[in-house]
């Protein structure tokens, strides 16, 4: 089982996040958890989430990113569920060992993401928080699905990178249903 | 007016919070915010908190490091605050130019902030997550005031510490009522 944690506040404004979500809504052995679906009030059913976990063969965040790293509701889905002898620490062996996907959507475009560029640092430096609080609970930290151009991707690109996501998917284990 | 924005969900638990806190709790010229009180249930007062912020010389965010991160909280606040149009893009101008002072605390000791050390980054990689939403916003950023090994330190050395912060804070125009 590969469990997909979603969080996306705004999902039906985003194109990039739709393309994400439709291209592996049909595979089967994946569980999809949307945070903000579930937790509207930021109020996150900390026992159900570790049981997810527990069961999860591989681990997959897909967001956008905003102000650089995961949103608000993943945040605190990090500090609530990630906690000290159950994700990290000593005995802390649940999470150890599993793979971790980092699918992630940004407005900027790729050449934003340079010391010269709008965003004034290479794109790895902002995914040192994520990539680093997965591998600080033991987890093995994937290549991540980057989705670079959000906003401005036309249809063609959004399902290409659909696509590719949705292969990685199979990859961990998902099954495909047969939807390409 | 110094606007400080302190965001820790337990402030009860955090002897290198409560020290900071309590240094520069005389000070005059300084509002304090503090988001955990002001909205335990995330329900931010985006005008509010806008208003408070149109009105400030300089802003500090003082906060212990969740994750590498700032606290789920005040994520919500980068992102609900800090918006397009206002914060940044054509015609943002309230934050331009105006001093920003980070002011954060890690359980983790200085030396495991290194490629060897127990989070394998030297501790300004996280840093720029939070360095560039204030540069992002025009705003221009200080030297933070950083608190390693906020777990073990002594009531001597968290004395320290809050004097180097009140210090500061001083330097940015805030008013010694005689608390030292």
């Amino acid at each position: 089982m590969i469990v997909v944690i979603q969080a996306h506040p705004h999902p039906d404004h985003s194109r990039a996040n739709h393309a994400l979500a439709r291209a592996i809504e049909d595979l089967a052995g994946v569980e999809r958890r949307s945070l903000y679906d579930l937790y509207p009030d930021f109020a996150i059913d900390v026992a159900a989430e570790q049981r997810a976990l527990g069961a999860a063969d591989a681990v997959v965040w897909q967001h956008p990113l905003y102000w650089y790293t995961a949103p608000a509701l993943l945040k605190l889905w990090f500090e609530t569920v990630l906690t000290e002898g159950w994700a990290f620490g000593a005995g802390a062996e649940v999470l150890r060992g599993k793979p971790c996907l980092w699918a992630v959507s940004t407005g900027g475009e790729a050449h934003d993401y340079s010391g010269t560029g709008m965003h004034a640092h290479v794109f790895d430096t902002f995914a040192a928080v994520i990539r680093q609080t997965a591998q600080f609970c033991g987890m093995r930290w994937l290549e991540p699905v980057i989705v670079h151009g959000a906003h401005r991707a036309d249809s063609e690109e959004l399902a290409a990178h659909g696509l590719r996501y949705r292969q990685r998917l199979i990859e961990l284990g998902a099954e495909d249903g047969g939807h390409v």
